[in-house]
């Protein structure tokens, strides 16, 4: 199942960027949530091209159709499938791709394995991908809504501007108040300015996104090959153009003495809790009842409107020109994707958790 | 199978640290490749305890057993089922930690998620469940080494003292001759004494692996939700004391422009390869034949010999104060087990890979 | 992946009757093939309603849409998406039926599974299931195509009419020739008089499906736990009105001696065969060279135009009075579903047999 | 995972009958068990060798050493390794078998498959493999006893000798009482006769044998791919010499109409029931809250005394002549072994059906 992700609450995607759909197929929704589809187009509206002058000026209407498994408002348990129509999809010429490989993206490890690839506008690799992430992400979200379980992502970094601020100072609600998503508004207007003059070089930048999981019971996780941490860490490197994960102190925590970083135990309104939460939430894999806080890397979009010299597929070099609209800066849209891929996460190790019991 | 890892190449560990043994069971071992005992033993020796003053000085034997699917010396393509016993678990009291939760370990944890849980030595969460890996690795570098691929893995950081010169530049081969594991020799002299400092404060420190493989062909890794490197992301953060990971430019490259970052292609002796390595050897999640190149950030050690403040099952707050033998640094015993983890992660990609066409 | 089926040529399905589409997902599927769209369709023209006066009156178009994978009229290796609308699917008052359970359906089992179910024309259990099976087994036969593997099922009995003849005897490409698809035409004209006689009654009857795979090459199937006739019963026993699966000498075979029922091994053209083929192509779980040969029991449709004794959810007695046009008979339907399902499991056994070498 | 079974309740086997030993790993078990050794080891000894006049002679000890998962009697949530030792397994010489292919076993599939094997005594073929199963079905049986779950199976035929009295009608407790495992003492008798005779003919005889499951609440089965007969089914299929498997009203209810083998249901004590229960317990896939009922078709024996005419692996006739002590018939040692595939069956799905609802 190379094409799916989950233990219990799954998903599997399809879609090629100008095939004829994007979607995906959820298996292991619980059954008797309401379904709130306007929340669900909400959360697919945050990560829409076209939001702002930060991101691809494309227009894509991205409106996602339930064909099953969601009766009289009401999930049923059986297998949620949806599909985000592909309507923009005959509007360019990708001829001149078939060929050649662009510089970092997939294009050559592709044609390399397959033998075969759809080469137009990125085909199966295309960042559209990630909508059959949001939508069920957005179907997780329902549900961890109901177990008091929240999840806040936000853009720490773009470039060398980073918010250094703990997240536990900040306001996290005000990410959705500006373009990038920062939560600082004073951060989120010099990382904007970074992300527009970027785009008029017609070159690209990369950054941080933080996430903070709030209310997740302690117990979720499983100790040794599915811990909380290594699924989380899976899910967020399989979204395009994550480079690196950490969790808690993560690498900076490195330099770190043990009596420095050791979280103690203490008791606080009757419940045990920790003075600290350098293991972010989550220790020996599994959930502490602590806030779960994890960082992903992000590198630069590899596709800028630069000249770059590259090959084609019979070892002719030549110069690669791209045109058109392309994001300057993943950061903005990869915010509801990195909350979506930890939603679905955390549902799946909320369910597979409930088995460990009779 | 919680406590299995792969699709194919699969590995399931077993075992508390009290118990009578850890082992595992490894399914899909290629048949017919020949088994070197001897190299077996040498892998797991060099997780061993008691190889140096850097480490614990506790004194396991730690000799495989194999019970089946090896045949005149050959696998069979059977599965392979091994075990280590636990020679010297009786050693030293535990009942100290019975209901006492030591600070950043999973104790509180397993308490909280299973209700049951094995105090003496870590139980499943002793750093001994590494054996299985270690053994599995073996078999799995046994595999690779005739594909031509080899693994090499070295310390890179101790605390604040780190090794900043480009692996292209190392002699890699020489990580084995010195106790730390760093193949810069005056670095590894510096990252030791800091370990000695440190166990002789009675405290424990963190540090960063990096890992090298070689000789990897493109074509590796699923596209989409098993992407080799998050398939790596999630192997090395399944290893204990594990927090972040990061493969090619990683966090760092986060502040870099497209036009910096992307990795241009060229022709070298008729092959198409790229002038730099930004990409860490994995393109869209498939291997592109070029080194792949990640790190992982290990904290430091939680059990220290200074007194901690924690609480106990029953809400009281207590002293703890630990004795005994630990390891000041998990770092260099943790080399092989990095290594281990990514032979076993490449094997099993270049197995399923082998599906991808009739 | 509680709606999969298979180890790397998988098949997701989902939909119900009554919402707007059936479909599914294939994963695995090799890269490379062509796909000939008017075959896959003609698959599916097999399993239609309204295709003869011995299946229900109902008009499905059922014209498949191909959404991901299919690139220039070949497989790409990224999954392959398809879906057919749900035409009729507001024809019907199935009001009746929202809280009375039709006996020897999946009604009752369904609303104490889940607490909620689409009751309209059964739901996610309606046949119509089975549109995704024949898509996929469709795509499965065309990879087979190129191994030279053919799969030939047939209307073994119906009711006590059975044709007894063995099927090395039989030319089963007549199969297809009749409506009931038995090879037989005498048996067939008989078979087809009890169906209508039995539709006439307002009741339906069941019978046993035979089917034979020729050129599987010997290797495929896993020793233990996936051997090839297990995955067999599992993928024969998920199908619609299935009661049981038995290979080669199969339960009628218990009743022999050891010395009546072995294979002989003996050397014909240079190659190892057997004189006798009791083990119906599978020993030890993995096929032998040999024709595999199979028997699935089908139990007459639930659905029946007489009036029975039930009860509803609030425990309440009641006389249920089906109206309408349903199969008295599954068989002649089920003739390609059983294919299908053969289909899947064999290319599935195919590619992960490519894994036990290096 | 090609030697694992199930989904959240697993078992992973290993070991050659030759080799040092035969076991398991237990993944998924719940926490908090207690564990009867007694039990368990009781389980291993009625499927023993040399229990009685009806099976092999052979003196295997068969004691069961448990490596991890049970803390103070308790299990703890983490894997249950387990294994038992071949303690005879040097008393043989099986080197007539290394080249020469055993009509009806699996040497010839297994040398086509891995191109190598382990020949000895059957290697991983070998009955032995099914202790693991036994000891994995005797924990599952600790389970399903806390949820009022009750498994019994008994030898319903053996050759044409058939006790044809439905389940209903008989105490299925008095199978223990004979070495056969029929509970019909007359029946028994001759069953017992028959098998002496085919054995003093240096010949075997298959049969059938019936398993009943009481106290099964309703739910449990995935509707689809997961239907809980398809997975008994391929539970039952996997054990050495399985030939077929029907459930409820099975093949010979293919021969009724629909108004015969429908369950009406009724209203009894308040609560919702069927009349009949051709369903056999399971209707969609889902069990409805009836007894399971099922029957399993075993083959005679492939390992006769009387020579046979078989080939070598050089292509060369020969005439082989096996010695020593075999089971003449599988029945009476299969019982306990198809118990268990049904307990860890039932548990598996009972644990994943949990996961329905938040």
């Amino acid at each position: 199942m190379r094409n799916s992700f989950g233990h219990i609450f799954t998903i599997t995607t399809f879609g090629e960027s100008h095939g004829p759909a994007v979607g995906g197929i959820i298996d292991g929704m619980p059954a008797g949530i309401m379904v709130d589809l306007d929340f669900i187009q909400h959360e697919l509206d945050r990560r829409r091209p076209g939001q702002s002058n930060l991101t691809t000026a494309r227009k894509e209407s991205d409106t996602v159709e339930i064909l099953s498994g969601v009766f009289e408002q009401q999930t049923t348990g059986t297998p949620i499938a949806f599909l985000v129509r592909n309507s923009n999809q005959h509007s360019r010429d990708y001829s001149n791709l078939r060929d050649t490989f662009r510089p970092s993206h997939a294009d050559y490890t592709y044609q390399t394995k397959y033998g075969i690839r759809d080469h137009n506008g990125g085909g199966r690799t295309s960042a559209r991908e990630t909508i059959s992430r949001v939508v069920a992400g957005a179907f997780a979200k329902l549900a961890l809504r109901q177990l008091g379980i929240t999840i806040q992502a936000y853009t720490q970094s773009v470039g060398s501007i980073a918010l250094i601020t703990p997240y536990q100072q900040l306001d996290l609600s005000l990410a959705e108040s500006n373009a990038v998503r920062c939560p600082d508004a004073e951060m989120a207007k010099q990382m904007e300015q970074l992300i527009l003059d970027v785009k008029q070089q017609g070159d690209t930048i990369g950054g941080v996104i933080a996430c903070v999981i709030k209310g997740c019971p302690a117990g979720l996780g499983e100790p040794v090959f599915s811990k909380l941490h290594a699924d989380l860490a899976a899910a967020m490197l399989t979204i395009n153009a994550a480079k690196g994960f950490e969790y808690g102190a993560g690498f900076a925590g490195t330099t770190q003495r043990g009596s420095q970083q050791n979280d103690l135990f203490t008791v606080e309104d009757g419940k045990i809790t920790t003075k600290t939460n350098n293991s972010g939430g989550i220790q020996g894999g599994i959930s502490n009842g602590q806030d779960i806080y994890f960082r992903v890397a992000f590198k630069p979009v590899a596709t800028i409107l630069q000249p770059q010299q590259t090959v084609t597929k019979d070892l002719q070099p030549t110069t690669l020109q791209v045109q058109g609209r392309h994001d300057p800066c993943v950061l903005p849209r990869a915010v509801p994707i990195v909350e979506s891929m930890a939603a679905i996460t955390l549902l799946d190790h909320y369910l597979l958790n409930k088995t460990i019991h009779l």
